[in-house]
């Protein structure tokens, strides 16, 4: 059942891990089929070298396992979360990667810069507040999921234009049209918030980028003009 | 002797290598037979590539070389301490890793700001005082341990859940069910180090994470109804 | 066309990547053939597994592609402005790389605080303002680099003795005699953009390098007298 | 002539650039035949791929070429102080390792926090002031030397005990028993600024290490009675 997912959703985990984002088995990438209402994912703390299309799990919007021998992730209903909510999403990724969890660490969003931040985040990145114990007694990880979900919608953000979040004390969720783009803003949002950590060292009331040169930039490489890259097909 | 345990601590002093956290000869690890109260641990100041299960040294719990032809690692008292006062570890870490050093240098404890903490480690991971002239005297590397292990029953912090000291002015110790597990240790505790410090830089009065939230994620992979990875056996 | 300058801005590109300046496509190099009034240049997002000599883009001093099959590096407007004002350059460079765009997206010049700085730089690399919405307008790629030429006019900088340049939230353009002499700048400035920063972490008011061991240290390694490394042909 | 010396130097140098202290050729090891009053340096700007022990130089203790087509490290006449002064060295290295160069430009000694400084250095790493215009009149390299050992003089400081120093502007130079033991200095000092750097930023009134463990951490791997590694021959 769904090959070619699987095979994708393989491919993406790897390229996490060859990204250094990833200590042991922190972090999971899945990847979505809008037609059958599946997704496919990473199983819980397997070894990367022990990871191959095969053994990755498909779960339903529920989280419930549809095909797989090995237990799903243990953040495999945010991911469902996301899926129910986020209609134009393909993949999801879930990391600790330091850089942006020590900005999750410190419950800040992450503010725009520079360009490499606006290349790829139409806006700051949010944080979202902390889960509280209602919310964890009736199912931390879903509702970790709701969070998100609530977070964009509460602030007015386009998931589409902000792929990314960071969670209070834990750490960044992104996501994409499908498991490789999730990832590569996972990259993104690592490097920025490297890049982003020394600016405000260096000078803390560092001033955000101008508007103009936001919209520039995220426009000339996502908008509709965009003309960075080699025309497709 | 402890033919496979040999192995074991001759594979863990690898991967510690292997994970980055050792400059030229700095660290070791032992691993213990419970049975025959010996352990084996790294020889003293031998190159990693000169290593190998057959030059492991094996010690009695006062030390005491019990077979090999080379000397111990120089802290092979205060392994030794910790084997007689922590009946349920298998295995002793001891590192001069960059980031746990430089806390411990700072002498400062290791606060809880995020799950990749709560994860391994639930609570602080305390920082011990330095020793004093009349314990150098009596023995540096014994009264190593006996502070150590003074540190948690003083403070009433249970060695299983917190699997991980600083020493002020020197480093970092990490212990574990075996010798592998203690390795993990170490490699968690640095990152966690180095997250937290840059934690601190982005926000100085950072908020702890809330004890619900350490209580789920410590629970939830270590508890005894852990639901994190695959079912053993 | 252009056979040998395509193979050198090939190299100088590939050069950028090992020397670990670039995260995906995130940068570019081009060197000028000044006879024909043409530069050679890296097409926009390619991945650099696929570049070859023979994909690189041949441009007018108008930005205009005269050779070569795909689009230009959509910075190309931005080399062909310092071209044409920069006569005694032969390669430019622009990267995203770390260290230089914490300290462009800080807005803050680059002072010089060691020799490291003074044997490639004669003193502080400026930071540019932001762009505003008029230069925006009027085309965002060839004001860059009409702002480029601008600081350097307006400071009185000789741009053959500081080869380099940060851009206000966006990062750094390094030039040079040909393409590869443009990479090393690049990747001597990243060095001393890392250095810079921890020495102003570690003391805020660090003094600067004192002007007669900058006189020194440039001369004895760019002077006509220079004495450093062997004598050529 | 020296062909022993020159293997020794000439792979004394590769483990510099193996244990990743240099950029380009931003670095050299000489080593001394007390006998003959010569020492053998690296060539000046020779890319690192093009060593070997063949092509090192052979100089006296003024600096001048005995042996050799290539010209000696532009700091030779440094070197050559050294070795006129410090009677009891065998090598020297000079570097631009990146946090030495740190603390270097920051114009500060470099404190005792911890064991892994006092496991090699027996008190904190000096900084010397800048040479002024009389002095880099009078020839810049040879008065490096000089002020190096005007520093240990006057400071009363003994230079087998601390055998490194940092110039304010500029970076560090070690020395040992021999070429290979001047590059462990120069490894473990890259190591103690890194942590070092971190421990302030942490706490910037971290307490210096006690002197009884510095004593008893410097003495049991240096001492007379050094217990550390295995018994020798």
């Amino acid at each position: 059942m769904l090959e070619v997912l699987r095979e994708e959703v393989y491919l993406a985990n790897m390229e996490l891990k060859n990204q250094n984002l990833i200590k042991y088995t922190w972090g999971n990438v899945s990847g979505v089929c809008r037609e059958k209402k599946l997704f496919v994912i990473k199983p819980s703390g397997v070894d990367y070298e022990d990871l191959s299309p095969e053994n990755m799990v498909v779960c339903d919007f529920d989280g419930k396992v549809v095909e797989g021998d090995l237990n799903p992730s243990s953040d495999t209903l945010t991911h469902a979360a996301l899926y129910k909510a986020f209609d134009h999403i393909g993949g999801v990724v879930h990391t600790h990667s330091p850089w942006a969890t020590s900005w999750a660490q410190a419950g800040l969003d992450v503010p725009v810069y520079g360009t490499t931040h606006a290349d790829t985040f139409y806006g700051p990145v949010p944080c979202a507040r902390y889960l509280n114990q209602e919310e964890i007694d009736r199912g931390y990880e879903y509702e970790t999921g709701q969070l998100i979900v609530d977070t964009f919608v509460k602030q007015g953000i386009d998931y589409e234009a902000i792929p990314a979040i960071l969670l209070h004390g834990h750490g960044p969720f992104t996501w994409g049209k499908n498991a490789k783009d999730a990832v590569v803003h996972a990259v993104v949002l690592e490097e920025v918030c490297k890049m982003n950590y020394r600016t405000q060292m260096l000078k803390h009331d560092a001033s955000y980028l101008p508007q103009e040169i936001l919209d520039k930039h995220y426009l000339r490489k996502k908008g509709k003009n965009a003309y960075y890259g080699q025309k497709k097909g």
